[in-house]
């Protein structure tokens, strides 16, 4: 038996190249990174999904084999980070919400036949997660939870040095723990996810309605801000936070006590080192981390709470193809071991 | 690097025997097993710990020579379930709720001073988990989630074969999961804990709550099982739903709602093959399994719901003693691995 304490993150030879993908409903994103994540050559592309799977992933490997040539090394496998739902066992992509028409699409066995080396896939999550524990701010944690808060909220458990996948792949929808059995209701089908509270459309679907609920008096910061109600975003929402506007004001504190709650449920269920936000309104900074912390603090239990601390991400815009390279990395770990 | 699918559980020589000690706030069970969890002997006697720790621990290690005489085999070390909180590293008792005056109680010590063999110590509900994935409900499941509905509600985790315990042996604690910030305050100091809902002291909180909001008029039936408002309790709920009583009714339907979102919750989150319920509440059978696992299925992710059961413990009355020889068998085989 090895117990999973003596379990440790791979370790890579130190001169393995790994080319990383992202795909994401907007944009691909393609990188040739080393093993300790600095990257060598990098590219964007719009994703324009309504092409169709074939004619994406053709465009796609173009940018690979050009991104390739740029960074001038052997490449010894592949890593992807796309939107889900994936299928892990067979490689294939599930008809995502953000790749209109992808249905059943077979991704690991086409960039194989286009790249000609080993392909490891997972979720942008997972890979998000997974990069921020072996490049960002996870590095070296043993157990680490990730989260990242943009237009939904997604999740990665870090286990024992490791990606948890769970018993089909699945482990970590993060954001649809609920933190309101009785709350509002999460375009996933169920009641009162966080997702539906803390997510930059959650936030903002909510300032809306708060505004729609007790008239303009006190949100006219806001909407010059935003322009009308009907364009109060995440983003607009933070800002009018920033500069003081009531109403954001009273949406945010409410959104810190129930991403609060989801953070003290997340220390007492892993009782993890660190727990990793990212994602857009993680840029918030301060405004989010300092309330978040002391509600978090208020309500967890001490021999939970004092070993863990909430931090930014660290990896910025580059997590999604640093993720993807971490997920090449550990798949050719796998596959030598 | 192993990776975490290539671990697996302990596979224990044959021959070994266990001496599994469970000690509760008010009994203390004792047994040797095999390492199939067959018990060859056992024996319980109350705690009386207001005795002190010292007395209480000397008249526990008489019952382990007792029963391990009985048995007549020789035994290979000691596995120990008790209240927590306590410190694992130490083997330390740190004050229990349930042990009084029982502060920093060098119990790994104190024991294996009396018995002279190895002594490994995990809280009850991580060695009830333990238990029940070696000789359960959950034989042979990779990934299973293990939750106590009793008095309180505990939970322990098991991922890939073995038992979660986080940063500092603190992991699983279940019951401290909220599902609703806004809602009950808990004990622990959190806000809508689901032992807040779903604990049998809650469930007779709410039900003496409901019944003098609502007054007697639908909680006739309830009444004449329990006798005074004051003398409802959590069983007697439950015979009072069985026998329809409208009232119990809509508490435990409320329950069912709590318990359910929680069910949801944590199979978003684990991906597990099972979830595992024990503990007194458990007890209510298909009363309690069958709306929840519809409730369950009614907000979860088909992908992740699909395969996942959830399901009552099998151990009953031992799951104390078997949870502790479980926690002693697995201390054994990390120590000679």
């Amino acid at each position: 038996m090895t117990p999973l304490s003596a379990v440790h993150p791979p370790n890579p030879i130190v001169s393995t190249h790994i080319l990383g993908i992202d795909i994401g409903g907007t944009k691909l994103a393609v990188g040739v990174s080393t093993a300790q994540g600095k990257l060598l050559s990098s590219e964007r592309i719009p994703t324009n999904s309504s092409e169709g799977p074939d004619r994406v992933l053709a465009r796609l490997a173009e940018v690979c084999h050009r991104v390739i040539d740029k960074a001038g090394v052997k490449v010894d496998g592949a890593g992807v980070g796309c939107v889900g739902p994936l299928d892990q066992k067979t490689g294939y992509v599930i008809d995502p919400v953000n790749l209109p028409g992808w249905k059943k699409v077979p991704l690991v066995d086409t960039l194989k036949h286009h790249l000609k080396m080993p392909v490891f896939l997972d979720n942008d999550a997972n890979a998000a997660a997974l990069g921020e524990h072996r490049f960002g701010a996870g590095r070296g944690m043993a157990n680490m939870v990730y989260l990242t808060i943009s237009t939904g909220i997604g999740g990665g458990i870090i286990i024992n040095h490791q990606l948890y996948q769970g018993e089909n792949g699945n482990a970590g929808e993060l954001g649809h723990m609920s933190v309101n059995f009785a709350g509002r209701p999460c375009g996933c089908g169920n009641v009162g996810c966080i997702e539906a509270y803390a997510s930059g459309t959650a936030i903002a679907a909510r300032t809306r309605e708060a505004v729609k609920a007790s008239g303009t008096s006190d949100s006219a910061l806001l909407l010059s801000i935003a322009g009308t109600i009907e364009q109060i975003n995440g983003q607009a929402v933070v800002e009018a936070v920033r500069r003081g506007d009531p109403l954001a004001c009273r949406v945010w504190d409410e959104t810190i006590v129930a991403l609060g709650s989801c953070m003290v449920s997340v220390i007492h269920i892993f009782n993890p080192r660190r727990i990793v936000l990212g994602g857009g309104i993680s840029n918030a900074g301060d405004l989010l981390f300092v309330p978040l912390r002391k509600q978090t603090k208020k309500h967890s239990m001490p021999m939970l709470h004092d070993i863990c601390d909430i931090v930014p991400a660290e990896l910025g815009d580059q997590v999604g193809v640093l993720g993807a390279v971490a997920v090449g990395l550990d798949g050719l770990a796998r596959a030598n071991s």
